[in-house]
């Protein structure tokens, strides 16, 4: 069976022609191709959230699914473009680490550049690449064609420093936010492998702008507690999250992306 | 014939992988599932706006449609998932009130608490019913699993206040602003059954913080007005709203979903 | 084959539940229609927004593709809904302009005003043809209804001015920003039939609001430069764009749609 369910996750917003334009590439190029949107409002030009977004949503998408993702500050330079075969899914875009997350958590990883212009969109566009080069690349997969045909494997791709966070001898933690939500849930780095339940039974207090956070949760609401408590809870996504019911954690802790944090156990 | 069309209406916006994750579960399911969105810009935990929206888009749908819906503050906790069947659709959600305004408008729903864990995505999540409960569970329904397989069925499911003004002696009315959308237009809870033409013939007045709107419209250009007077039209779910042409009336008037306003008939 | 990809465009957002209501009504006539959203964020009522979107996207679309646009100010009053059939796609909305740009790109238009009404969706709503009108139209359309059976061949419909910029005796053109993309690029109305390569060659220089533009890319990343350089570029739309590396030129150059500047060539 032909791979065609295809994802798109871009930085493009949707209120540009951006969007429209590359399915409509797709469809021209298999009418059958499902599309789905994993989403198009990753922060512009941000690899890193794009990187994470991708992390997040691939594994509950079947075998064969083709995920195209454009977050592209280097398109129409050197910067390459790039298929990724994971073993069960593929991923198209550009060199640029957006696929680093996937390459850790997938061993057998095989990386193409795509150089086979015939499988391109002609002219190609300088400036926009999502629809002249991974859109119809990503048509080409769903109508058969195999990665090797679309470039030579290479071993240099560009890869983004590693998620996992720094433990140091005194058994404290430097961890990161990785991601804020829609609830302004803070997304961090650390995993039930950094922070197994002994260590959570030894109660780590998280210090994150001169806040200091015990309280750890199964789900938010938990308690009927005053609004206002932070807690740390396991999220969705398998990374630890620090929440607070019904309000934004990222708010009250003045909070952003990329900012780092410690954990202190006794 | 299978049902295999299934909406999604959320509160969980369109930034994150949250809506992305829902779809790959599905589609892991049912690989022939179609799948459309109503929206994902229900404000926050707002159950009473999710509650809206589903009421005024479900009926331009088919039969058979499955309807996942989820705004859903007490996820993880003692809350209730459900299925609604109501004869000729089914929704998937939280039992919180979100499908209060079906059981208002549909006479024969039956609905039923779902505990076959089986048809979940495991692990169960704390925070994420949306992909690992819900989702998983139109996916079942739509590969022609029965609703009776999925749960027992019960009553004492959660309800909302009615939609319906209150209507005092003297013939005035308080009704409601339920819902305000993209272009400002308030929409209020008062149907043509509480506002039937020989009522409007009599003019009504509709005050609203201190504003007395009196004009009653067919639609919005219908006088090439002034711009900034207010007027009372026959909207597209069915209710009453309160415009401007060109402008929003919310900001006209200050007026916000949820408030109470007056009708006064001489 | 029966055309089945039907595209939206609208100013209704993603919020209220207008979009999903049109794919309901499409669907409840073609099951197997296949929608795409192009946007749902042209600014409310902007019919040159609308008009330049379309524009931008409808060409990678294949043959036969069926695009409802709605921008529909005058919705109710006495403006056409009208059918237009370009030869290899139809295109279906009100008569406000909207397809205006279209006209301009396909020389053998034929427009239909619909007014066979067993084709509309009862009763028609005066505030919502997208639902009731173009939606079912639409969902005619794919399933085989001819253009002529739906309304009769009009001459008189609504044209926009032109897109084209204005060329004075002395070679300076006066020229318009018909787009600011999500990025800040500014899209201009000039394409390669009035900047044609002798002409770059002679360093024109663009003047927006007191800045002089002289610099032309071939890419965004061409050169390591300092942040700040406003420069042009040929966009993806065929456009020539001002624009900034990682930043907004719209924001640096205080530019906004609809506004005009001069090139002038020494």
């Amino acid at each position: 069976m032909l791979p065609s369910l295809i994802t798109l996750l871009t930085d493009f917003g949707t209120a540009d022609y951006f969007v429209g334009a590359m399915k409509g590439v797709i469809l021209s190029l298999n009418a059958q191709a499902h599309i789905i949107d994993i989403t198009h409002e990753i922060p512009p030009q941000d690899i890193r959230a794009g990187a994470f977004t991708l992390l997040a949503a691939y594994r509950d998408f079947p075998p064969q699914t083709i995920h195209v993702a454009v977050v592209d500050p280097g398109v129409g330079s050197r910067r390459r473009p790039i298929l990724v075969a994971s073993g069960e899914q593929f991923f198209v875009g550009p060199d640029n680490g957006l696929f680093s997350y996937i390459y850790e958590r997938e061993v057998k990883c095989r990386v193409f550049h795509l150089t086979r212009e015939k499988y391109f969109c002609h002219p190609v566009s300088a400036t926009f690449h999502g629809r002249d080069v991974f859109a119809p690349v990503a048509g080409a997969l769903s109508n058969g064609v195999e990665p090797a045909e679309l470039g030579d494997e290479i071993i240099d791709y560009v890869r983004l420093d590693p998620l996992a966070p720094k433990t140091f001898e005194d058994g404290t933690i430097e961890a990161s936010i990785i991601h804020v939500d829609r609830f302004g849930n803070c997304v961090t780095n650390l995993t039930r492998e950094h922070l197994p339940e002994r260590m959570i039974a030894r109660r780590p207090r998280l210090i994150i702008n001169g806040n200091e956070i015990t309280a750890f949760r199964r789900f938010y609401a938990e308690k009927d507690s005053a609004s206002g408590e932070l807690f740390a809870i396991w999220g969705s996504a398998g990374f630890l999250e620090i929440a607070a019911f019904l309000e934004s954690a990222a708010q009250m802790l003045g909070a952003r992306r990329g900012q780092s944090f410690m954990i202190s156990i006794d």
